[in-house]
């Protein structure tokens, strides 16, 4: 099963795909969880919203095809943000989940609560602990490890490992029930 | 010129398509607005989100590649709105949005507070006003007053006549530069 997670955003929006046994239920899951890819769409700042939101939407629909995700997940907003802020955010997951539909993928949502609480095992968990999360689920064989850590470097990788966070929260929420 | 106005929702997207002379610049431009069409596009509420999008953006294409709008224009959400209405009327935005851009249409938006002013002549108008102002604009000749009051009967058609306003907003603003 290959799982792509997303965090929606109109200047980046992260994202990373996983694969799973489809047999996980019941196996020590968590040194299943292989790492395909993880990246970001950035549009420029310059470009008009509209052309932003197109570039997200033809940039995931190639990702989809390439790899082929049986299951896409998505942050939901935390509430209590600001109107500008989450009309934006609002438009990035908009053409996100079209393209989901599009490509008849199901698609759903965990609060960034649920996915700190999965992930990095506290609600109250900083980024930090929440990458480290990440690492800890994908980073156990020696190949894995490697390819992760080469790859951390090469920058403002925030938003690519949230989308990794996100669909690592999906397989937790699948094995715990 | 043809405009087409879109007042953005996840229920209920209302369009107003409006016809201007080339010309307008310096006429008495408002017995030259022509009623092309309106309507809703309703997306059942047991419907997954994404599958309510998926519909929004394709009635929404067809309606850009049958009337062939030279311009869209929409609804910007007040400010102040709760997180949850702002991220629903975005995702709404963002199906929107990719539609104009992927027909290479200029979209823009308008505030309420502009369409009010514009439309009804004060930014406090109410419903009833600004859909007053939208018939004193268009229902000015007798085939299109009848078409009009006609149509008008059709049932919940608050968001079509919003969307009309919108772009008889856009056509003023036009008008007044």
């Amino acid at each position: 099963m290959i799982i792509l997670g997303i965090d929606p955003g109109t200047a980046t929006t992260g994202y990373g795909v996983i694969k799973i046994p489809d047999d996980i239920l019941g196996r020590e899951f968590k040194y299943d969880i292989e790492l395909i890819t993880y990246g970001n769409i950035h549009t420029p700042k310059e470009k008009l919203m509209e052309h932003r939101l197109h570039m997200i939407h033809s940039e995931l629909s190639k990702i989809i095809r390439e790899y082929k995700p049986d299951q896409m997940v998505s942050e939901m907003l935390f509430f209590g943000a600001n109107t500008r802020t989450a009309i934006m955010v609002g438009q990035a997951r908009g053409v996100i989940m079209l393209a989901a539909a599009q490509h008849k993928i199901p698609i759903q949502d965990y609060t960034g609560l649920q996915v700190k609480l999965m992930v990095a095992g506290s609600g109250r968990a900083d980024k930090d602990q929440v990458h480290e999360g990440v690492r800890k689920f994908l980073g156990t064989s020696g190949r894995k490890r490697r390819r992760l850590t080469v790859n951390w470097k090469g920058g403002h990788l925030d938003d690519a490992t949230d989308a990794l966070a996100i669909a690592i929260c999906h397989v937790l929420k699948l094995v715990a029930k």
